[in-house]
């Protein structure tokens, strides 16, 4: 077989993962260890400044010692959990929720998402995304050969001078149903909504849902923040039965228990919807990890009687209130969240040096990229910048925002509110 | 937009996860809860039958009560589960392994696998993999729009008549090199071998080699059980730096520290692939499992001082041995394996009964599916029929085997020893 080229560049990568750029993450990261004032204050990535409630720890800590609940799970998920998740999720929806064909435990709710794009979509077709969106919506639905269509949530039109509700980011629906075309296969909703802590009314919702019902368009409702919503929160499966056929609904442990790290997710839905879901994350991870399911099946046959979803909602919209007196003081606008663990800031009023060296990665990207930067190395305080869930033609209406995480001990929120006056002297005229 | 044509059958699932045929490991679990031999000795899949060691599982119990083991981790790893990697790993490869650029931890060895897939195989390239395979390799390579080149290895001619050695599954070197072609871009290999028992020889291993640094073809060394082998151990990206930098190798927490259900695997190799396969992943799960990640750790940085890798293999051995008598016993050969904890019995020699009433699922399928079916309804123990990680043209080559797992507790053995003494009154002349 001597006459068959040998093949030039064997490690080619695929175009997949070829040529991104640096995401917006490592950018931040790397920024907080390079910082000069440390220990920095990492606001950033959403994660828990603090551990998941001890009846959760301990449920883990038991499974460990069970031989079963550390070996392969079914595909599908640990039958505890399915069961646990359909009695919890069942007054919910309204319905009774069969654990053997509506529900699906993924590895975090990240890849059941993908696994539902896996799922449905094929070369070609469309799946319509809000923006801003979290990052890896995009990749997930590119794998499959799917095409984003971007419909830009409107920001409230006195953002940068008025502190409002992220009630008051909205949807446009006339340009969402000019999005819609026959290659439209999926939609994705999140609510709360990341990183605008909107949660979409129940009006939004119907006039969103009739168009997929009237397009045929599947509903991937990522509802991960589903515990932290400040005022009235619908799902949109419940809102008829002709948008719940079409809805899978995105749940997550982690973002429930402060365990971002333990990769248990689930999505619900109808039977038709669902086994293709279980297929395609069949195929892509096998199973999910057992003890930690295990845990999260308690957690939910638990939460109730400890009161840990009150208790974690109330705590939440403390420390919401508690961080948010910052901007207050400072007179610096901000969408007062609806719900989640996010806040985004305006900080147009901040006036950046001019002759600020900002390293060529940031100097390329938006404004809100200087401004997270600048507040890294000159404040020790991390925020995201939020362009980065935006197509670069809309990045515009975010350049002036820093989405900061909320999920911290109060001391920790109390001395980055310390750091951020510091922004004073940077902000009145130039 | 009324004049949009509404999309006739909105559940339509993607080509990737539409009609597939049962898959052994349902119809097998299946078969299992509806046997009358109650309860079932599952010698199955490939799940441990006993805890992880106390010292790992001690460790994922420390993490659970850390809060930053219990959030999101890096996406390429641990810091500290990669040094201990790299660390464990290096005097292997005889070369020091650098934690940062060439380790990426994943959600377990399946995802690792399907994340390299996804990192180098684009539509139209083509994987070739031996036969038989383990089943996920074939999804998580045409996932991406990979094709699979099958390549058998061929069973020792006397396999059934008599016992010998699993080395004798051999590699035909000619019909490997004719399975080459221009889009050719990766081969997998698993060493020491599921199902087969096999650990590929230095020689069988350094023609491979050379085939690819010739055609410039990516390895994907699958060797999971590596810490399982009764003759000596060879890993291909030891022969030469060629070799090297052309070979990703993957390992599993799960296999080395016998808990299947935790989900951290890795993969090792040069930066030039390693980072790929590290985007891809991000692109997959974002990361993985965060406090077990911290216990395999530990796991790795102990394992030496507490003797647990000779233990581990000793043991498995001790088990191997165990087992097999049943099969002398009877007189029925099997392939002795070189490694892993899987055995392939060559049941040539049973006679299923003429007028046994199979259900169609298993009537269709080749006669190992009716020994496996027979086996679990007649003498309450489970097999698996290996034609399943055949193609069907290559099938007849495993059809009178089935695969036992031994990774059981010895009491456990000693039942499906005295089950299998059952088999008697089927052999014989008919």
């Amino acid at each position: 077989m001597s006459s068959i080229p040998v093949r030039s560049d064997p490690f080619r990568p695929a175009k997949r993962v070829a040529g991104q750029k640096q995401d917006v993450w490592t950018i931040v990261n790397e920024a907080a260890t390079a910082s000069p004032v440390q220990p920095i204050i990492n606001m950033g990535q959403g994660f828990f400044g603090y551990n998941p409630p001890k009846f959760v720890t301990d449920a883990a800590k038991a499974a460990l010692d069970r031989v079963e609940c550390n070996q392969y799970s079914p595909t599908k998920g640990r039958p505890r959990l399915k069961k646990a998740l359909a009695d919890a999720y069942s007054p919910f929806f309204g319905r009774k929720i069969n654990p053997e064909t509506e529900v699906t435990i993924t590895t975090g709710a990240n890849e059941g998402m993908l696994s539902a794009f896996m799922g449905f979509v094929e070369q070609g077709d469309e799946v319509i995304v809000f923006e801003p969106y979290f990052d890896q919506y995009i990749s997930n639905i590119e794998m499959p050969g799917g095409t984003v269509r971007y419909v830009p949530l409107q920001p409230p039109k006195d953002g940068t001078t008025k502190t409002s509700s992220a009630a008051n980011w909205a949807v446009d629906m006339a340009e969402l149903e000019k999005a819609i075309n026959p290659k439209t296969r999926m939609i994705v909703i999140n609510s709360p909504h990341n990183p605008v802590g909107k949660v979409f009314s129940k009006d939004e919702l119907q006039a969103i849902g009739d168009l997929c019902v009237k397009h045929n368009i599947i509903i991937l409702s990522d509802e991960v923040y589903d515990r932290l919503y400040y005022v009235p929160f619908t799902r949109i499966a419940t809102l008829s039965p002709e948008i719940a056929r079409l809805t899978l609904t995105v749940g997550s442990a982690g973002k429930n228990f402060y365990a971002t790290g333990w990769r248990v997710g689930w999505l619900l839905g109808p039977d038709h919807l669902i086994k293709y879901v279980s297929a395609a994350h069949t195929r892509i991870c096998y199973s999910s990890v057992s003890p930690l399911q295990e845990a999260a099946a308690v957690g939910f046959e638990k939460a109730d009687e400890e009161g840990f979803w009150d208790e974690s909602k109330r705590e939440m919209r403390a420390k919401m209130t508690r961080f948010c007196e910052v901007f207050d003081e400072l007179g610096m606008p901000y969408s007062d969240p609806e719900g989640g663990y996010f806040v985004l800031a305006n900080l147009a009023k901040v006036n950046l040096p001019r002759d600020y060296n900002f390293p060529p990665h940031v100097a390329d990207r938006p404004r809100d990229f200087k401004l997270s930067w600048f507040l890294i190395m000159e404040l020790g305080v991390a925020a995201i910048p939020p362009t980065e869930f935006y197509t670069p033609e809309n990045a515009h209406i975010a350049e002036d925002y820093l989405r900061f995480a909320v999920c911290k001990d109060d001391d920790v929120l109390e001395k980055a509110k310390e750091r951020l006056r510091g922004l004073r002297k940077y902000m009145g005229e130039t």
